[in-house]
């Protein structure tokens, strides 16, 4: 019997990929996953068989993963940043649980996107936060508006993960405006594209001018809370030492 | 002039650690942390100048890791996880500010303890998730509540870091009494001691039940929101995707 790893490569740069999730891709004979990511390890996977698809393919990969683990295959599936967040750790454990399956189902944990953008503008989360994706595919845009305005009242530092696409490109904006029934328009505001793997660009701006600015599904958004400040082009939300 | 780097070394085992923090660890020749997280990562440090300290004594070690930068050294602070998650990124960037100092600051994001923990649990996260810690050192009492009340409002998965500790033990218990005022006893919760690292301790219970378990601030406790279920001793939340 086989086993599928459900691996976080991390951002996407070799230097955040952690040696567990090095050795998962390693000791496995196939590795699946979406193709972008496919292409982010490819130097580390040799003449392994690889069986890369385009989005939205989630449930086909997880079923094809766990088939050829029952075949007797080690299989890695591969997610960007952490596996458990917006990933595929979810979905191969629910198909698994569909389809009555015996399979070992090991998730290695990564560094996640909201880790590595608030890195890049210095330190945005520190306090209490939340995270929402934006996309509106699997979850209706009420609960999701619901969220984005409990989450604004609660003061939490707002992540957004998926904040816009092609086809999808008003959600950001609604967000935008329940923000700013709770928050002041000079809320520090960071917009982190490809954080810590090759082409980051880093914009430091506030939530009346995040508009302005080019947000795309590479990109992470991160909202302050009412004590985040800017400083030397850093965005900090103390935490409440006394100085 | 020196630098400061501010690394996540990750939940605590060697395989979790990135390269980045690795060489930021390597590159420098002064370490500076709470003992806890020294010890950790004791085996790579060979000669080097180690500065280990006690707990809260967060501003002390940030003033030291400038200070020592700007006389030439460069410097790792060392924080477990994520630096920018309840780590020492802010600290030292307020330090950096109040002191004036033009030393560089690198912070380099780590594997957080909610991925760590939701990967041993199976994947608890997946939807949007709230994250709040349960000390009141540094913030009110009050503010807390509030936070657990509107993310237990809007349904989010809470993950609960700094749950407990010896001094501060009924915070816990408010925060599962709000929580049961929002969602059924029956919902699942994750319990997990020291996440991927040596002494890992995992119990699924419920929201009704968790009290009944040990709960230290070695631990973090992930609290499911309501279309959470636990499949073969693990906890899921699906994302949606009709199987
Ligand atoms: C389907 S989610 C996958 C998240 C991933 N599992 C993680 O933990 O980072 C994709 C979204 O994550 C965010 N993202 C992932 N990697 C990123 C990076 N390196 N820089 C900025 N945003 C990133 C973007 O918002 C993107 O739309
Ligand atoms: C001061 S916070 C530091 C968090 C750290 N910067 C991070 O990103 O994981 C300490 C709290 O994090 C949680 N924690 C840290 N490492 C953990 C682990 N390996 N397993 C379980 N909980 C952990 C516990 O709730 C603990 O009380």
């Amino acid at each position: 019997m086989g086993k599928v790893f459900v691996i976080g490569i991390g951002p996407g740069g070799e230097d955040y990929m952690t040696p567990a999730a090095r050795e998962g891709i390693m000791s496995s004979d196939v590795i699946i996953g979406y193709k972008t990511y496919i292409d982010l390890i490819r130097p580390i996977l040799g003449d392994k068989r690889v069986i890369d698809s385009g989005m939205k393919r989630e449930i086909e990969r997880c079923s094809l993963a766990i088939d050829l683990a029952e075949e007797g295959h080690t299989v890695a599936l591969v997610s960007s940043g952490d596996p458990g967040i917006y990933g595929m750790a979810g979905a191969v454990l629910e198909v698994k649980g569909e389809k009555n399956s015996p399979i070992e189902i090991e998730v290695i944990p990564g560094v996640t996107a909201v880790s590595a953008a608030a890195a890049v503008l210095g330190a945005p989360l520190m306090h209490d936060f939340a995270v929402i994706s934006l996309s509106d595919l699997l979850t209706d845009w009420d609960v999701i508006k619901k969220r984005l305005q409990l989450g604004a009242e609660g003061d939490f530092v707002i992540a957004l993960y998926n904040p816009k696409s092609k086809g999808r490109v008003t959600q950001i904006e609604e967000a935008r405006d329940i923000m700013l029934q709770h928050r002041k328009k000079e809320t520090p505001v960071g917009i982190v594209r490809n954080a810590k793997r090759r082409g980051e660009e880093v914009i430091i701006t506030t939530l009346g001018e995040m508009l302005n600015h080019s947000i795309d599904m590479l990109t992470m958004v991160i909202i302050g809370n009412s004590n985040s400040f800017i400083q030397d082009g850093k965005i900090i939300t103390p935490r409440g030492y006394h100085l």
